[in-house]
């Protein structure tokens, strides 16, 4: 029998398929080449930075692989019409990235606390500026998305002393559901976004809801730039309706030069780093490479995506 | 009996001194006028940002104040000769400032960690730079001080999952002694002075120690200026000895216009901002209102600080 074919999309380096001699014939592609090699494949393996692709050429005819594997997060980007009709099981990385996003919205929620940007703009300056920070201790935050990003940036941000509340599609012991999020807003200096980005999710956070949101409130976005209307969220920082931003994804990445979000006052844009952590290529190839040994044993895979749903469901 | 006098020097106001109308008459002063009014003060109150003076215009003949407090928790500035060679009595602030503290600490280290100063440099040029990230979880610190202001720092760095050894004057259960400091400090993420300023720790942060250091370690220094030798400190950045260092206290605040520190890379100088959290002047008040109604009533105060050792014992 031979060995299945392997496809990997413009991946990053990923020492650890050196395991798979032998037992997989792995492929390279591009983005251009992969409507051609898609009907040889029976297993395909994308970054989810490079996932726009999968969903575009998706379309077509012949043979497509049975198994996708999306070595990151978010799904969306993957999920067209063409594969969520399809047989094929979808995968993704849980399990490797959320302890270092849950660092990233702590990092952030600290350094706006303590006002680190304008200190180094006072550095930049040279200038010896006194100035007054807040406590985070004893301070609320909202976190939106309860899936393990959700959770794991929730216990986070109880380590360092804030209250959380997590919301939601529906509420259940420890979750509270959407008809809570308004009156959660109404009180909270942190608000966080961590869901998955879906037909409910998209645009969520739109002029209404920072509407809603204390004035002291800052809002935080690790997971999906399409969950905010943008332009509103510009819009309540310069009418000060909320007190700042970070925003780790947007609509559009990279963001061109051009964008207005850039300097926006008190929004801090960071490029997609959260999950950016030294290690993960290693991590997530040890993580493809034990899905890969499910597979091939006939076992059922894990961290399957709900392709109706858009998220790996279970929590 | 005429109500003890009260000498404030140079406060930020502190509204809750009005508790003591009618059983203390509050006389305030600034630096100039603070040695003709020390003779008639029972009590003298000070802010530790204000505290050179004391040390500077103790000297000299007359009555003096038979208690000192010092809003703050370094009392090195106020510890001159004659006041340590008197007979008063000298308090801080110990249980203000800690939490504010360590949380301020975990910002700096969380902040280096994420890359947090590039990538607001790349916000500025409008740049969707990628760069990678460091987790921080699984990392190891060495604290130095075993006060508490180094115990909260330990516990804050533990609860976003570093491994934090605690140095102190002497080993003892769960504080490493001198001895072990260099060993510690060669397999250090990160280094925290958190010690008070006193014979034996001056300068204690050189060049060799800053040698033994790793070249990815971050130094931070949220306690005294003058435990470090800032050329050195300067010299170990740009030599790459280690990856970066963040100050909120130098040996000379404020820090010149002119002063090498502030562009020296990768190093973060705030201005001693980790204690100047939102709300400190009602807790500040509230500590002396209460350490005034034990000092009146005839009872044993707290916060009494040692002033041979220069810091309060009993950690």
């Amino acid at each position: 029998m031979p060995a299945p074919t392997l496809l990997v999309l413009d991946a990053d380096p990923l020492p650890r398929l050196g395991r798979l001699t032998g037992r997989a014939r792995i492929v390279h592609t591009d983005a251009a080449g992969l409507p051609a090699r898609l009907p040889e494949a029976d297993v395909l393996l994308v970054w989810d930075t490079a996932a726009d692709v999968v969903r575009e050429r998706w379309a077509g005819a012949g043979a497509r692989p049975a198994w996708v594997h999306v070595a990151g997060v978010p799904v969306d980007r993957v999920l067209g019409l063409g594969l969520a009709a399809s047989d094929a099981v979808v995968t993704n990385a849980r399990g490797v990235f959320e302890e270092a996003v849950a660092e990233y919205v702590v990092a952030l929620v600290l350094a706006m606390a303590k006002g680190l940007p304008a200190a180094w703009e006072a550095q930049r300056a040279r200038e010896w500026r006194h100035r007054e920070v807040l406590r985070v201790g004893g301070t609320r935050a909202v976190v939106v998305g309860t899936g393990p990003v959700g959770r794991t940036v929730a216990r986070a941000l109880k380590a360092v002393g804030v209250g959380v509340a997590l919301v939601g599609r529906v509420a259940r012991t420890g979750v509270h559901g959407p008809g809570d999020l308004d009156r959660l807003l109404a009180r909270a200096e942190w608000v966080v976004a961590a869901a998955p980005l879906t037909e409910a999710t998209r645009g969520m956070f739109d002029a209404r809801r920072f509407g809603v949101m204390l004035p002291s409130a800052r809002f935080v976005n690790v997971a999906r730039g399409e969950l905010v209307d943008e332009e509103a969220l510009a819009g309540a920082l310069r009418r000060r309706w909320i007190a700042g931003a970070a925003l780790d994804v947007t609509a559009r990445q990279p963001l061109a030069p051009g964008s207005p979000l850039w300097d926006v006052p008190d929004l801090l844009v960071t490029p997609r780093a959260s999950g950016a952590f030294v290690g993960r290529h290693d991590r997530l190839a040890a993580q493809f490479v034990e899905l890969w040994e499910r597979w091939e044993a006939g076992r059922r895979l894990v961290n399957v995506v709900d392709k109706a749903r858009g998220y790996v469901p279970g929590y």
